[in-house]
């Protein structure tokens, strides 16, 4: 947000590509690689990047080797740089790391956050409090993020006071803002706005609401608008829509930036990206893929085709 | 609309794949093909079905042969069936091949009709009295299609103002309903619900608005969304989004009717489609086609896997 943006228009957009949209990928980007695609996306505007995660490298080796990341790219005056950790643990290497701003994630279904972080959701909340002091201690940013919350693939329909109750204890325990994501994309709009409006009521005006959309059912768009729409104005999203196969059964692709910064910007919103050079950082990354990439205006292009810049 | 469906949560949808999804595909479907497809979209519950068009021949060979079409189809105590029409030659053609619904349109843009009708707005919608006479003569009914409705590729920008008084000049002249269609889609969900509420003002209460959205940019589940959260109760789609090429530039699939039906599911509307065997025949759809279809849905599944049908 530039000192000039106006708060009721401008919409934050968190751009998860670099995390969430490698972390998944067959071929595995080294640090170089994923540096430059962080750097080519803040030189687009994008002031908000989720750049790395800090989670078990045996797991997850697309994500190891955030530290190198980190001390590669060159856009740390621009962008406010985001690291995912599921854990203390996590925590304190994203600390150590040097991000600007620490993601904690809890799942609000018990199995997923079983399968996730290997805790019950009482322990992953648990820890949260250390989470919140070592951040708080650190001087950065701490967001915190509730997977499914929209719905989960092992228990079904997830009850939205489930996801309150959980918001509610982040926020007395320390979180500076709270982020719902539809991890699996199974979310529809009415339903977006009514949890939004829920968690809103719960904990109170002041900390910041963001939403985080996967495309899986096509209702990723209309969700991201809704969101808005309902006043939400922090939404992730990933260049090209990277994150999972879009061709493969179970597809679980984010909602794509350059899709999302278009229906803002002709719904009216502000995001600060230069939507012409992020659609050509979109068709760069799709010369890393094996596959056309999801999104869609980098193939139709903006309509009407003015100045993208915000 | 079934005889307990309720006019408040009931979507009529229009499958229109066997016209718009067909019509511009490099391979020619044979007429028996086409009238397979047809068949099979209704035995899902599809009771509104585009199936045919009667326009040049030569200018659209894909679309050739409709009076083939549907003296092949066996659905047609089930379905109701509307053929398409540009002028009063393919309507009389249209009534003579025996539809149950003629669409006629006229686009909103007067380079864009000019180019896909070969006539002048004025000229376009001075022969819709002519054709309302007809189709009304031979007990039919009768919708009207705005094309370009929300934009134009020639001329960029289409004013509200201008697709309002075309819709009120079509109703003064007869038409049963009118759509609204975003032929390049572009359009996106507050600009949607604008239009809705400018033709619903100017058309009155009793004429049905319908809309038709291509997902071009990404907007078009968004766009269907706010159009149903608008009021309007008719929406057209495509087994599996088919229409344009999805990987092509300026791509222009049409909604796919299973992301639609899911949409609308899980937002409480009733569509009277089993989505389960909807999916099915985007499947068998698919094997058609060289590369994958844009339908999410038939790739993730549905959610909750619940009995889909309605």
């Amino acid at each position: 947000m530039t000192a000039s943006s106006d708060p009721n228009t401008f919409v934050d957009i968190c751009e998860v590509g670099p995390r969430d949209g490698l972390q998944s990928e067959k071929r595995i980007w080294s640090a170089g690689e994923r540096a430059e695609l962080i750097d080519r996306l803040a030189a687009t505007g994008l002031a908000h990047i989720e750049a790395v995660s800090f989670v078990n490298p045996k797991r997850v080796p697309q994500m190891a080797d955030a530290e190198a990341v980190l001390q590669k790219v060159t856009c740390r005056d621009t962008a406010t740089l985001a690291g995912l950790a599921l854990n203390l643990r996590g925590v304190e290497r994203a600390v150590d790391a040097g991000v600007d701003e620490v993601r904690y994630v809890v799942v609000a279904s018990e199995t997923f956050n079983r399968k996730n972080q290997g805790a019950s959701i009482d322990e992953t909340l648990g820890a949260f409090e250390a989470v919140a002091a070592r951040v708080g201690d650190a001087g950065l940013k701490l967001a915190a993020v509730i997977g499914a919350s929209f719905g989960c693939p092992f228990e079904g329909e997830v009850p939205t006071e489930q996801v309150v109750s959980i918001a509610r204890r982040l926020v007395a325990a320390g979180a500076g803002e709270i982020y719902l994501a539809d991890s699996i994309g199974c979310a529809v709009p009415n339903q977006v706005a009514d949890r939004i409006t829920a968690v809103r009521v719960a904990i109170g005006a002041d900390v910041p609401l963001g939403c985080h959309f996967h495309n899986t059912r096509n209702t990723g768009i209309a969700n991201a608008a809704a969101a808005v729409m309902a006043g939400v104005r922090k939404l992730d999203s990933s260049v090209g829509g990277i994150g999972g196969c879009p061709f493969a059964p179970r597809a679980t692709g984010n909602i794509s930036t350059e899709d999302v910064g278009y229906l803002l910007r002709n719904m009216g919103y502000e995001t600060g990206i230069d939507l012409d050079a992020l659609i050509a950082v979109a068709g760069w990354t799709e010369g890393y893929f094996d596959a056309p990439l999801p999104g869609q205006v980098m193939k139709a292009g903006l309509f009407p085709e003015i100045a993208a810049a915000q």
